[in-house]
This record gives structure tokens, sequence and C-alpha cells, in this order.
């Protein structure tokens, strides 16, 4: 399919975002119209530049408030869409969107805006230029998408056809089938954008939340399925409206999106089966290794220590304790690795190791067995913080090309701001990515599944642990009657509809911490209840500085 | 009245949130749980340190999930409560809110609901404790602050009464007024937040968005009103949950949140009733005065010049050129100030002089009138850029300082990322506050009001106006067919229901431009439509260095 990106999805001026998504590789653009009203480039010398930087101009967008009109308001929209055809043929542009109608004075009738819509692809005819007609979610009378098309069918004239926008389709919950009734011919135009599930005017959704394919919980590749059986062949273009990417790097924003039209692409991932290894980086790894030793850990070479299948490598490096390396066990190490390069992904030096957007490095791992050694079993999930303006690209990157799927983001309190949390999973492997604007609070850690955390916890060294107020514990006793000491052994707890949880947490080290976990039953969640007990007291002890 | 704020409404530790609220002088407060949880402090020591502060403990709160709950849960409630009273009793609390039930287990009986909290309020009375029973916006069953009070009388219980939440209330579009049919003695407790008008999930919109009274669309004082008249005589307590406030300074918050619960208690402000200055302090003026001489100002006196009633003062003073001062006309000044002063804004040296929360000088003056003498008549607006952390805190200084109105906020997109921009006006008086976190743009502008917009064009010189790009005027004579020559004249255009709006731009100098705006019958904007062109320009130009 040829991949196409509309101007407003990606940030700067006119030719800084030609410049960018022509870096990222797109075949093709749709002009937003305010970008194109706000530069300084003529609409000829816009077609030059495109021309130049091998771009097609696919669609000029977006035209407004046309059809189903009263008659004295006609002849006025059509000198306005006049107007735009010969700006387009300036352009190079032949195709234009038409949403439909938002004003309060359009009328109801799917015969006026058929006739409307004739009258306008007429016009359109004698400039070689066609009209894609797409229903807005919000339309004040067309906002479902058969319906656009039923109009477009009335009308009846070759140079009108519809657009499809998997945002306007899936957000308000109408069901993609119906697509694969339309004759591919006449759908002139597809437009791709994701997004979270957000309880919200969908106007509002639609013009701060979109994101890319992947991004967000909409069924975007189940929609492009129906438009390919559709017959429908041309681009697939991504239009995105987001507070966040238009603050962002237009690159790094382009390269995103082109990743996510790569990965709609692409056969279903392999799936990960376990976490390997969590690999730090510590200048003087003698603190960190009694920190390991005192959880059961033994150490089995120069820099590995093991319990169960929980690996811990403790590399020599400058700078203050961080996690380096994730191992992910993958069935398919090499075909992860090729996916991962398709999805311009950037290859690291050394086996099957890949960069995750925050610099983290991923390496795919053969499965291992190993015998079960101690209370701890296995590396229960991860949690890292991204940059802020990186949070979609990592959960496309997570998805994509690690093949986790996201889970629903939460909001945990810090006494000095919010963090944002969403859980990345796929069965056994698990990762947490936060982010926050908060300062001075560890940015990763490390949570060891264990199967006795009782057991654990009455073995481990007081000082290794985080302290937590007795306050917390004094709830705990009000809301359950537990069957063990969680008070004198600092265990923390949660219940969920499947199972409960019970965890705690280690002393910081550098950026780092450690969580140790206990899952009973299904129990799908984090603890996160518990996370502003635990970023409170984190405050007030500072990290623990490394010697 | 007595004035109290949930510890939830500011940013900190529980701890720092105690020195802040005392430091802002609040009789009381509402202890928040899960502030208490993160604590290190006993509930007997936070009794102690609010007691040293002056702090009464007014409420603990919440308590949920507990009414109407099938039989086998009332055991486990009642426990969970016994537990909360004995902290309550620590802690020196002896008023309980309980929030309407949200469990899928509560069962929509009044009757059930009734008996379980007269249980409730039985054990409460042992320990001397009261309940204040509130409706949630989204509780399952009791969602209306009159259904809440149904049941309370239902209950009839000497220790159970109710709470009013002014959001809960507002937010769901009841009528306030029942309020006043509620006995005074049996509201127990009364919660005040405000909130801009967001079409959102009520959840979402009230643990992200609420602010303090004054500061949002709610008619907060209104029901103050109701509530009074009922016979209630407790506190007026300040309940919101605010990301940027959970961020902010604690102790400016506070202080805000004080200044909020003054504001309601003190008569409608006298309104201004124009723009006297605007003072720009400037290092060398010889570039700012030829750019208004250009535009038909007359110097006065040294640093004084004038146009009609419009007066720009040019201070000199290092830096690079700002807006510092304004001066607003008042009916009288000396009120204004006092009333300032009450409502402890920073009273500067120098006569009727007081700082907005920006810095910004506000000079109250005495009204003027003036013979025209050119085509620009008075100063139509001012716009500043506010901090982004203080904008909430801004909108409350205009609106009980300054008697200006809050208009809704509007979203303008600028080539790297979105600016919010708010109108605060009474009348001729507006004021345009704006946030962003763009780089690179002027922040103060200074529109004039201009009689004859084309006429004042045609004498401009044109290396003085910012140069619109084509493709604006283009889509203007699309969209218009307008009889003056906008493209050569620079002039740009806006319409709406009410009448027209005209305007032009300057160069920029310093951090400040001028924009020359003529409205014809009643329009009601700000030209917002137009300010991401202007935006683009102005990045792609940069600011105009003074000399």
């Amino acid at each position: 399919m040829r991949t196409s990106i509309a101007t407003v999805s990606v940030g700067g001026t006119l030719a800084e975002k030609l410049t960018a998504i022509a870096a990222a590789g797109f075949d093709g653009v749709e002009i937003f119209e305010n970008d194109l009203l706000a530069s300084p480039m003529s609409p000829a010398e816009v077609r030059v530049r495109a021309a130049d930087l091998g771009l097609s101009i696919d669609l000029y967008q977006p035209f407004r408030d046309f059809e189903a009109m009263p008659a004295d308001l006609l002849a006025a929209n059509l000198r306005r869409a006049d107007h735009k055809f010969r700006l387009m043929r300036q352009l190079g542009a032949d195709l234009l969107l038409v949403c439909s109608n938002v004003s309060p004075a359009a009328i109801g009738s799917d015969e006026l805006a058929a006739e409307q819509l004739r009258s306008l692809a007429s016009l359109a005819a004698e400039y070689g230029i066609r009209i894609a007609y797409e229903a807005l979610a919000w339309g004040r009378h067309v906002d479902d998408y058969l319906h656009a098309w039923r109009i477009v069918h009335l009308a009846d004239h070759p140079n009108l056809g519809t657009c499809l926008d998997s945002f306007h389709i899936l957000s308000r919950g109408f069901d993609p089938i119906g697509i694969e009734a339309i004759p591919g011919e006449k759908i002139f135009f597809v437009q791709l954008a994701d997004a979270p599930i957000l309880a919200m005017d969908v106007l509002q959704w639609s013009r701060h939340y979109r994101c890319f394919p992947g991004q967000g919980m909409l069924d975007v590749r189940g929609l492009v399925g129906h438009v390919l059986r559709a017959g429908y062949s041309g681009p697939l273009s991504l239009e995105v409206f987001n507070d966040v990417f238009r603050q962002a790097d237009a690159g790094r924003t382009a390269l995103d999106g082109m990743r996510s039209l790569i990965a709609l692409g692409l056969p279903e991932p392999v799936v990960p089966t376990g976490l390997a290894f969590a690999e730090l980086a510590v200048a003087d790894p003698a603190r960190l290794g009694e920190l390991l030793a005192a959880l059961g850990f033994v150490r089995t070479d120069a820099q590995r220590w093991e319990q169960g299948a929980a690996r811990i490598v403790l590399r020599t490096a400058s700078g203050e304790p961080e996690l380096a390396a994730i191992g992910l066990e993958s069935p398919d190490p090499d075909a992860a690795l090729t996916r991962a390069r398709t999805l311009r992904a950037t290859v690291l030096p050394g086996e099957h190791a890949i960069a995750a957007p925050d610099g983290t490095q991923i390496v795919f791992c053969p499965p291992t067995t190993v015998p079960r050694s101690g209370h701890i079993t296995h590396i229960d999930h991860v949690a890292l913080t991204q940059p802020w303006h990186h949070f979609d690209e990592a959960a496309l990157f997570y998805r994509s090309v690690l093949a986790l799927c996201p889970q629903p983001s939460l909001e945990v309190p810090d006494p000095y701001g919010l963090l944002r949390s969403r859980a990345m999973s796929a069965g056994p492997v698990r990762m947490v990515l936060n982010i926050t604007q908060v300062q001075g609070i560890p940015t990763q850690h490390i949570a060891l599944a264990c199967d006795d955390l009782v057991a654990t916890a009455r073995a481990l060294p007081p000082d290794l642990l985080l302290e937590i107020p007795a306050n917390y514990h004094d709830d705990l006793d009000a809301r359950y009657d537990l069957p063990f000491d969680h008070r004198a052994l600092g265990i923390m707890y949660d219940r969920d509809d499947h199972g409960e949880f019970l965890h705690l947490y280690t002393i910081t080290i550098g950026r780092v911490f450690f969580e140790l976990v206990q899952r009973v039953g299904g129990y799908q969640g984090y603890g996160a209840v518990n996370a502003p007990v635990r970023l409170a007291v984190q405050h007030s002890r500072g990290p623990m500085t490394p010697q």
C-alpha cells in the first residue's frame, strides 16, 4: 500500500513538516489547509517542494459545511469551492476532503445533500478534481460512515466518492464490517488514527488525543482488513490531532507514524514467553550484590546473580546505577530481530539487541528452563519511566516490536504531582511504563515474583526494606483480616475480583529499587493502590547513594 | 464563617500541607485519608501538629461504599468504621464524611441505606463522632443531594447529617435552591469547589479539573447563599482535586484558596469602566516611540504618548521591552484598592497600585473623558502570557480583585504547540490571558481600538506591519467578498453572529507587539481564528531587537 500522512499530524512549519515526512519515507501527504494558510510558500512552491522531496500530494483538506444547505447559501459555497479548486490545481492536488456538515443551518435531507454534492462534483470535474465525502463523528445530520456512503451512492457522480476515517468510525462504536459493502473504487481515501479509550466529548477526544495505529485501543488493524477486502487500493494515510505531537520533534513523530503503518502490514508478531534477565549498569556492584545476596540470589559468575528463573546482571559502568538492558525470552529470536529491524528499531551491536525509545537495551534470548532454587522464581515485571513526549512512541514500540498488549492507563498521585502508568503485557511478560514530571523519585524498578512472600520477608534484614508508615498498616487492619503480620514484615496488600497481591519494596540504589511480589489466584494488577504510599516514603528517604 | 480546606487540595506531604494551610490563615482542615496513610506522623502526632499550627480538624474523609449493602457485608463495613472511629479519636476529629456508595454490590433501597446509616451513626455516637453523608455525582444509586438528604431524614439519627459539595451538585445541573429546604442543623458540612465547563465524564472532571471558587464557571457564590439561608453555620471548606495544584507550590495554592473564600464573603466589586493606559518598560524608547508616532500617537510628555483615550507610557528601564503596568479606570479607586488589600493582593508603592500574579502592575485610576484625536480611540484589550501553573490563580485575581468576568477558554494551534487563551472582560475592559509551553513567540500585546482600520492601515508604513502570507488572503477571498483590499492593507478578518472584526499586527519589539482592531456591530471575540497564522509568522520573523 502507498503510505501518506496529514501535515497536521506532526509539529513545525509546513516546510519542516514536509521535510520530516519525506525523511520518514512516506509516499505522500495530505495538505491540511491551516498549515498552508500560515505558510509563506505559495501553493505552486509547495507543489515543487513536495515533488523535490519525492512526495505526492494525495489530498487537500478539509472543506467544511458544504452539503444540504438552504438554496441561498449554495452559491456562496460553490464560489468558495471554486477558489479551492483553483488553489488545488496550483498545488497539484486532485482530491478534496469534504467533511459532513456541522452547521446549524444544515438541513437533514439526504436528497438535498446528494444534489448539492453532485453540483460540487460536477464543478470539481471541470478541474479534474475528485471529492471524498466523509462522515464526521459529530456531523450535524451525517455522523455514520454508511450514511455518508448512502448519500454518495444517491448522488451518483464519478467524481464523488467517500473517505473513511478509522477514528470517526470506531470512536462511535460503528461496526466496520459494513465497509466491505462499499465498492472499493468508491472509497476515494482512507485515513487512519487510533486513540485511547476516553469518556469524553468525541470532538475534544478527536482534536487532542488521537494517536498512531497501535498506540491506542481502537482496532485499526481490523478496520484496514475490511478496507482491503472492499477492494480499496489508494493510500493508507495517517491523520492525527495530538497535543503532544504538536510539541514534539517532527522527524521523530513522522518516523513513528511510518513505523505504525509498517506494523499494520506485518503479520502478528512472535509473542515473548518470559523476562530472561535484567541488567543493571553500576559503578561499584558491591552494594547491589549485597542486596541481591540478602534477597537469596546466588552469584553465578563475575556479573551474574540468579535465583530460579530470575537473573540479574550487574555490569560495571560509570554513572549512577540504572537499568540498562532487559532480556526477553522469544521462541524465535531471529524473527524478533528481523521484525524489529523492519519496524526501524535501532539495532545495537551484540546478539539480537535493539534499543527501546528511552535507550534501554532489549535483548531477544532463547527460552530456558531452570529448576527452582528459592522463593524468588522469576522477574514479574520491570517498570521504566519514559520521557513524557515519548509515551505514545514507547507504547507502539512495546506493542509492535515486542508484541506486548497495552493495558488501560492508571493515574497514581505522588505528594508532588501525578504519575501516569500503563502496563504492557503478554502472559508472564510484563513491563510498566510510567510518565511523570515529578522529580526526586526512583525511575526504574525490577519486581521479582515470589512464591512465599511471608517466608521471604521474614528472612530479610529490615534495613534493606522501604519503611512503610504505620498508618498504612492500620488501614489494612480496618479493611482486611489478614492471616499474616503485614506490619512486622512490611508487606503491602491488594485484592481484586481474581485474587490477591502481596508486595514489598527494597531501598533505592541509584535510580533503581526492587519489589518482591506474590500473586495469589488470578490477580491482574500491580498494586497501584499502594503506590502513592510507596512514592511518599521514597520522597522522604531520598536515593541511597551507592558506594 | 469559619474557613477550612481538604489536605488533598494542595501539594506536598501531610506535614507540608498543614504548614501551608496554616500560613494561609485557614481555621481548620479536612484530613484526606490518603494523605494520612502516606505520612510517617501518627494520628496523635497530626493532632498535636494541627493544634500547634492553630488548625482545627474539621473532617476526616472519605469513608466509601458503606450504605445499602447486602446484610453479609454490613458487619465488615461496621468493623472498618470502628477502626476509623478509633483513629479519629486519636486524630481529634469528630466528623466523618461518608460518600454515597459506588459499589456494584450496593442495593437501590433508601430504606436499607437509611437503616445501615442509622447503625453507623449509633456506633459513631459511642465515640462522640458524627457522620456527614454526601451524594457523589457518580454514586450508584444516590447521586443527587436531595436524595442523600431524604435518606438522612429517613434514618433520623442525631449523629447523622448531610454534607453538601458544590461540585457534586452543580456539575450535574441540580438546582441548589432545594438546599434551603434542609434544616441548617442537619447540614453537617459544606465543601466548595468550582470547575471549568468541560464535556467529559463527571468523575474524571471532578478528579482532575476542580478549582477554587471563582476560578471556574460554576455558580458557587449562589450555592453558598442557599446554604447560609438554610441556616448552616459550620465551616466553608475547599475540596479541590486538580492536577496542576498537586505540582504547584503548596503555600501559593493555599493562599489562593483562602483568597477564593474571602472573595465569596465580599460584596460584588466595583466594575472598572475602561483601560486607562498601558505602560511599557523599555531601555531605549526611541524605536517604540517611532512605532507609536507612525500609528498616529502624539507625545504629550517625556514618557507619555496619546491618541483619543489610548495612552501608552514608555518608562525607561533595563531589560527587553515589556508591558510593566496597566491602568484600569475605576469609579472608585479607593474602594478597588481596599478590596485588593482584603483579597491579599500585593500592594505596591505609588498610588492605587497592586501586582497581578505574573508581576504586572495594575493601577486603579479615576475615569477621564477625552476628545477623539485620531482613528485610534482607546485600548481594546491587553493580552498577557501567564506561567502555566498560575493560570487559575490569575483567573481568580482578575475576577475577584478586578471584577472581570471569565470567558470560555479557547485553544490556538501554533506551529510548535498549543496556546490556551481565556478572555476576562467587563464591558470595554478586556484582558486576554494565555498559557503555552511554546518558546520564541512574543508573550504580550496591546490591542488598540480603531474606528476606521482601512483608513489607518493605508497610512501605515508597511515595514512596521507583520507580513501576512498571501495564502491567508486567498482564503479570505474564497470565503468572503470583502469591500476593502485586505491583501494590500494586510488586514485580517473574522465574522460572528453579532458582527465583524478587522485587525492587523505590528512587528514585535522585545516581548511586545501592537494589534489594531476594529469591531463592527456586536462582534464579541478576539479574532482567535486568525491567531495561528499570526503565530506562524511571528515564529518565522523572530523578535525585532530594540535599538
